[in-house]
């Protein structure tokens, strides 16, 4: 029996865009939905009830990587599992760790069961492949597994993406050897292929082929043009399967997920909104603001007018731009609360319209709010 | 008309400590009782709702010195008073902005009206006296301003502490004048005199004498031995005015505060619960546990079973170490949050053994499964 069950609610009559329900162990997810990332078992400053209650984040994601090397797979199956170390009841979505491999291990060398680096934090040796991958997700516990891949670099050749991707493709298939259809976890596939778009939908059709229970984008988000991301999304719509949960990896800015969800896409995750908090980049519908700018020195107006969250509701610009030049840790904290928030009730809007059959208006109406403000 | 209106509820019969009531513009305040300290309009990593739901805080500091600098008394005035701006509705305490320019301030310079220095943020020059202090505390709208003073150093000849606490009864004076009684902020005059009880009771029956609406005791945990801490205190208990509020700045450890009530102290502020949680110092009946400790890496118990605080009633030690070992912004908050909660419970449990009769017996049950643990 999967442990995933999947429903789709709505859908856009003129486009990809759709309103699904993905049911998972540790509850329910709505979609289009923004998964908070909780890089070392926490979303930085956040407790898990602010996630829940101001945020209502319905799923987040947490790092495999981080998480192997401190504090270490063992320590957490121990505490009983991801969930209950960091007290999050909620789904959990754990990346593969091949991310973190290529960009921050050092000394990496790929062999064909995985790839062999020294960690970022002490220099130590490890191993990471499909096998050791399924393994330490399993000892993690997380809800939803992803396949361990190797993230192609960008700009890459066409020859080069295409042996990336077809060494991710055989990784993917040891993956679900590895974790075999349960109860417990789903395994989602990740598509790979670079900017090219055959290669794309070559990488689509190996993995729409196993039996994993969601389909994952790779390989975006990785220094292109936007407008190479949404030609790439763009070349896959069509051939989407259905029946499952779609997930851009690492996407994006507000404009982008919306333009994901117009291309058929159910699941984001990006570092973007917690980490442009702590640099003091903040999001409304107008596009950014960067609270440490003179001009909010005594600005009583919230971040955003009508923004529900606990930092809109009882904090000035002012002080918030006090907090920031303090470098108090209650600026990240607060910042974080809102664009996460904001991020979150992003989707809540998308899912609406979408149950309103009125996305192309939604989406027309926030995209040209959001790019006036942006310029 | 009195900002502040004060009531002793209970009292030791065989000794100085005391329960009391203190009511002021922003609320209500029993003691004994401790304020968790704000420096920069923000007790750090924390919010009011945090300080009112969770910690239970009636009362807080803030300090003068910091935000004169950072953002400007004006900046705080123009956004309608430190309580606004920081969004929290219980009474403040603001100190003079004395200590600061002592401890921080660079190139200092005394004169009979104040003292000329330099910002340690930005090396601006400033002068800071009591005119200038009251003006400064008006401005930023605490419930309670206290008089600005020079905190004698330790160690001091009796010449120099003698010729220090001169100078601070007269600026004591001079704070009366610049801030007569009114019905929106209390005054409340600083004892000094170093180590010498005489010198501190000529100082005591100075401040006694203006219309001041609360005596501090300043210049104490400036580096002396505990014992000669002690001694003041008990120098000064007998002379005490009982009909209004005592305060001991900047004390202390637990034991310290427990000691300072049975010398008849009625309000506490210190640094010490805060700035401990962030290097990962907590604080337990037991004495104090020190979270990075490798004995806590899969550790399952709370801080300190039996706490009502949010972070015992959601996290093992093993993930608070995990949290302090990974940097992560939620180890100071979780921290922070305990210990300021384990502060202000052990002045309830305090309050609550002054109204049952009992004080005797829990001070001494308190000090010695606190020092037991502790050594």
């Amino acid at each position: 029996m999967s442990s995933l069950h999947f429903e789709i609610l709505a859908h856009d009559t003129q486009g990809f865009a759709r309103r699904t329900r993905i049911q998972l162990p540790h509850g329910t997810v709505e979609t289009p939905v923004f998964m908070p990332v909780g890089t070392q078992a926490t979303v930085k400053s956040l407790t898990p009830a602010d996630l829940q209650e101001d945020i209502e984040a319905s799923i987040i994601l947490s790092n495999t990587y981080h998480l192997m090397l401190r504090p270490g797979a063992d320590v957490i199956q121990t505490m009983g599992g991801l969930h209950r170390f960091m007290g999050w009841n909620r789904p959990i979505l754990t990346d593969s760790g091949g991310f973190q491999v290529w960009s921050l291990g050092a000394l990496r060398k790929i062999e064909e069961d995985g790839v062999r680096f020294r960690s970022h934090i002490d220099g130590s040796s490890w191993f990471l492949g499909p096998k050791e991958s399924m393994q330490i997700q399993q000892q993690l516990g997380s809800d939803i597994v992803m396949a361990f891949d190797e993230c192609t670099p960008y700009p890459a050749t066409y020859e080069q993406a295409r042996e990336s991707m077809q060494m991710s493709m055989r990784w993917a298939a040891q993956c679900r050897e590895h974790l075999p259809v349960n109860d417990k976890q789903a395994l989602f596939g990740i598509v790979q292929g670079g900017m090219y778009a055959d290669l794309r939908r070559e990488s689509l059709h190996a993995i729409a082929q196993m039996d994993v229970e969601g389909i994952a984008i790779g390989g975006l988000s990785v220094g292109e043009p936007k407008e190479e991301m949404l030609a790439t999304l763009d070349a896959l719509a069509p051939h989407l399967p259905h029946n499952k949960p779609r997930y851009v990896m690492g996407v994006g800015t507000p404009d982008d997920l919306i333009e994901g969800i117009d291309r058929g896409i159910d699941m984001f995750d990006c570092v973007m909104p917690s980490r442009n908090a702590r640099n003091g980049t903040l999001f409304t519908d107008h596009g950014k603001i960067n609270i440490k700018n003179l001009k909010h020195q005594t600005d009583d107006a919230p971040i955003m007018e009508g923004c529900s969250c606990y930092t809109c509701q009882h904090f000035s610009r002012a002080y918030l731009r006090h907090l920031y030049i303090a470098k108090e840790l209650l600026s990240a904290r607060l910042n974080t609360l809102h664009n996460l928030h904001y991020y979150t009730h992003l989707m809540q809007r998308a899912r609406a319209a979408l149950e309103a059959h009125r996305w192309a208006a939604f989406r027309d109406e926030f995209l040209q709010t959001y790019r006036q403000g942006s310029h």
